[in-house]
């Protein structure tokens, strides 16, 4: 087994931008461009009119074309040569979503081998010394070390994590990490 | 979260046959319908000349209509009522087979929630009580109590776990940790 240290990593909203999406699905559904501020502190979909949006999460391709998370791909790919990395995806929900996440992570993260894809339900099985994800649920039943990524819906989350606004937070983050483990980068 | 201890259940060899499957694939190549003595230590695929059946693996369908292991689908519905069951299977080398085994698990066992479903490619990362699996190496990176379900490769394995050559023994063995947890069945 590898002496690196493990990471698990989320994918939506994390590596893989889903709101662009949401926000042509409203639009298209309700005839008005959202910004972001509009919903501060949940998900797009989460009012009792939009909520019917959330199930486009089930169409087969939602997942295949997500654009990456801005600096995603270069910081992953740079840990990568220092942890073992490991995609865990709460995707067993949607059925769709299992091909085409396995393409987009073949397509953008080509570096990780199949090996190191998780998806998944719940996520607390998960044995790693950090996680990074945007569910602060996911963060609450892990012992390792928890990044939590913000996203509209957790801006008011607090718990046992530290959180991180950008990838670059994530790289800055990391580097002082390897510096305490003594690892050269 | 759960108070029930958790175990880590693998699908191919342990829940779900592959055998007969491959004993037709091989007749269709080979004109000759094996038994079960012609491959053991080995799975039916490992000669040179034979490799090329696992490609199969790799196909759409082949995971969707496995026939069920003999008394699995009782006995790990009588477990459920005690224990948190993972369904955790190495499906991510082969694309294909996401939707098959999901939809193949939604058939047969449909009394375990898609939040404990995992499609993974190693399994070192699974923290749980046990782990039921027909590789010994995935026994081997798992710190909770191994169970070796028996299957012609291994046969030969030896290593710290206990060997189940039926679901029957699964069912007895269990019954005697339930009586030790203090647990009246």
């Amino acid at each position: 087994m590898s002496n690196k240290k493990r990471i698990a990593l989320d994918m939506d909203e994390v590596i893989a931008d889903v709101i662009p999406k949401f926000l042509d699905l409203y639009e298209a559904e309700f005839g008005q461009r959202l910004t972001t501020n509009d919903f501060r502190g949940r998900k797009i979909y989460d009012t009792p009119a939009a909520y019917k949006i959330r199930n486009h999460l089930f169409d087969k391709g939602f997942f295949r074309d997500l654009p990456l998370m801005a600096n995603s791909q270069e910081v992953v790919r740079w840990l990568h040569d220092y942890y073992d990395i490991y995609i865990i995806t709460a995707a067993t929900e949607f059925k769709n979503s299992l091909e085409d996440k396995y393409e987009w992570l073949e397509e953008h993260f080509s570096f990780i081998p199949w090996q190191r894809y998780i998806f998944c339900g719940d996520k607390s099985f998960m044995k790693a010394d950090y996680m990074i994800d945007d569910k602060a649920s996911h963060l609450a039943k892990f012992d390792g070390k928890g990044l939590l990524f913000s996203a509209s819906h957790n801006v008011e989350s607090t718990g046992d994590f530290t959180r991180m606004n950008s990838w670059l937070e994530i790289k800055a983050f990391f580097e002082e990490e390897l510096k305490k483990d003594g690892i050269v980068v």
